[in-house]
């Protein structure tokens, strides 16, 4: 079972330039700049409340943000749901027939283990499964 | 400023076929059905955690959310944040300079006085502002 929103990632072109503007609008400012060289993005993680916002610039053009915002312009690019264990949570996906994006669960930014579920199983939503390391 | 993240809310073509598959992603069902005629959309609600997701369903075509997936499929609409005092929250992100695209707060779904933030104003992120009645 799915716990919190631990949060959502938006994909931006500019990582200054979207601190900025959600400083102002959450009222409070990032609390840690993050590069994960192998996502080929440097991120930026931001509270609200109990839950968090995270930008994604690309670093390189081939950076999957980078190709999302390509095709459909800046915005929301996932929801990261917490899990106690990515692992079982992977089982019982691919059980009920969901495909993810990764075979073994990876690294992300914010020390945390992911795997993300393909949109199209989700409505449209890209999906990560996020676990506290 | 601004708390948790109160809900995410997600387009969809078909509300049952979506409820299916999300309470099987999210391992819950949904707690709620809602129909918000004035915005022209039946809701169902799911709890993640301390969060929500909201599942959208046009009830016609000129509603918002038919005309967001006819333009860019189905997917994450809006990230609802939770906030104290919504008009003082609508005041200081209209002097910061937000495009507020409700000039007084409006009824939504679940018992919530709302607002919504142009998404230019924040990466291509459909804001809305969400204070519980």
């Amino acid at each position: 079972m799915f716990g919190k929103i631990e949060h959502i990632g938006i994909a931006v072109k500019n990582l200054e330039e979207a601190e900025r503007r959600y400083t102002q609008l959450l009222g409070i400012g990032p609390y840690k700049r993050e590069e994960v060289a192998s996502e080929m993005v440097i991120t930026s993680f931001f509270m609200a409340g109990h839950n968090k916002i995270e930008l994604l610039q690309a670093t390189l053009p081939e950076s999957a943000i980078a190709r999302f915002i390509d095709k459909r312009g800046e915005g929301i690019h996932h929801i990261a749901y917490e899990v106690a264990d990515i692992r079982a949570e992977m089982v019982r996906l691919q059980e009920l027939g969901f495909t993810l994006l990764n075979k073994e669960p990876k690294p992300g930014a914010d020390r945390k283990l992911i795997c993300f579920v393909h949109p199209r199983d989700a409505h449209g939503a890209l999906v990560e499964l996020c676990q506290s390391i």
